[in-house]
């Protein structure tokens, strides 16, 4: 059986690599790349089969970035997976407290860890491309006044200590990602579906839009907006609401949305996660 | 006449400065703070009488920070005001664009420049606090290898060269403002409500609140998402629609949303800017 392989966006350690592991359990390949649009560019270009990446965080909320991308690119949803996102301050063995004065993490990090970073006014907190990297870059300079601000795992692969347990604010702090693959899939057991649309420049067209959701009775799980670049003030709204893509009911509902729209687009059908 | 004190975050040189001088044209007195939250501590404990901060731009979306102490501090909007934002190059008179190494920018800057900065794959883009605080470092430290994102203003301010001129993506870059101040006013003219609410943890319950709009004939202009902290997967809702606190119409319309929401705030009754 040929092994599948998976892109992921940061180095080993990072979350979205602990994310992938625990969504395809065995048989894969990973691929590293160093941003998001690499993702996309793989998965287009057949560099890999798929690929995986954060799309929002219980605490932060969305990642706008992804959502651009997910609408400008051609790749489609075909999972998702939520994993517990547990920051930890991490630093060289010989490292205490006392000796810190920079810490590097992703911004997601420092922005996770915010009233346990807001009793050390004085460190100088050094935005870096995500939290394996930081951990690496403690490990490769060597220098003890520096800290991270990154996963267990990060810790382990760079050989790092744990100077301050589960410094994220919020206990339940969970990132949610996305499967992206070339195809649109369309499985028996999928019920959840990601769309991203415009809505007409005029007086209620958002709620024109919306009543078909509950005109045909199908629920809305989430709906986020994001700006069209160069309308100012002009909205892409991304919906996520409960269905298969080859439910007749579905598809009616979805020609009605696209009538009232002035942009459609299928983002993808997949298994919706129940959650915990 | 006593002088009003506004409020503004960054240093002299931002744009949320430059907002400010736009928006009270004269008879005030301005206070730099350094974080968010320090504009609304400073309203509420009256160091100023108005604070100014960015709410969204037209290119990068919602600065999800403020959403999020909008909610959570008794602190209203009074105003709005849309300043077109320009991004440059800016380093040592004695510079040239091959001397380059690194860029200092808020990562706004980076964000809204993104097209230009691909072009120079070697530069390293170092996030600081603001624009215009970066382009001070760069005229404190002298050093010719750096350059910053940052405006015009703030070339003039700290004496920097234009290296590359009107470096960002969208020329209809736009930033909107909002003024905040320590109480809810009604003004005749005010015609633009803002209210966050969260819905019942129900299906369709989004769908129930939107409606009373529809059914009111109240224009709804725009809708934000933002997590709720210690509910994975909740949202608060962030709505804007035309109106009036005063006109009955839209105090009954209020009276149904909050009925079917779970919670409930005004954020402020002040005047919509039409654009232009």
């Amino acid at each position: 059986m040929r092994q599948v392989k998976v892109g992921f966006q940061g180095v080993s350690g990072s979350f979205s690599e602990e994310a992938l592991f625990l969504y395809f359990k065995e048989n894969f390949q990973t691929v590293a790349v160093q941003e998001f649009e690499d993702i996309f560019k793989g998965i287009i270009n057949n560099d890999f089969d798929y690929g995986i990446l954060p799309l929002e965080n219980s605490s932060t909320g969305a990642i706008a970035h992804v959502y651009d991308l997910l609408n400008e690119n051609e790749v489609y949803i075909v999972g998702e997976i939520f994993l517990k996102v547990k920051h930890h301050l991490l630093a060289l063995p010989e490292a205490v407290i006392e000796d810190i004065k920079e810490v590097y993490s992703h911004p997601q990090g420092f922005e996770q860890s915010r009233p346990f970073l807001k009793r050390y006014p004085l460190w100088k907190l050094i935005p870096h491309y995500n939290t394996a990297k930081s951990a690496e870059l403690i490990m490769k300079t060597r220098d003890k006044t520096m800290a991270a601000i990154a996963s267990l795992r990060a810790a382990e692969i760079y050989g790092l200590n744990i100077l301050r347990e589960g410094i994220n604010t919020n206990s339940s702090n969970t990132t949610r990602f996305i499967i992206l693959s070339k195809n649109l899939t369309i499985k028996e057991q999928s019920n959840k579906v990601s769309i991203v649309l415009a809505t007409k420049h005029t007086a209620g067209s958002l709620y024109k839009v919306l009543k078909h959701f509950a005109e045909n009775g199908i629920n809305m799980l989430k709906i986020e907006s994001r700006p069209i670049p160069d309308k100012p003030w002009e909205y892409f709204f991304y919906v996520d609401f409960e269905g298969n893509l080859e439910d007749d009911k579905i598809l009616k509902t979805i020609d009605r949305i696209k009538e009232d729209s002035e942009y459609f687009k299928i983002l993808g059908n997949y298994n919706f996660f129940s959650g915990s």
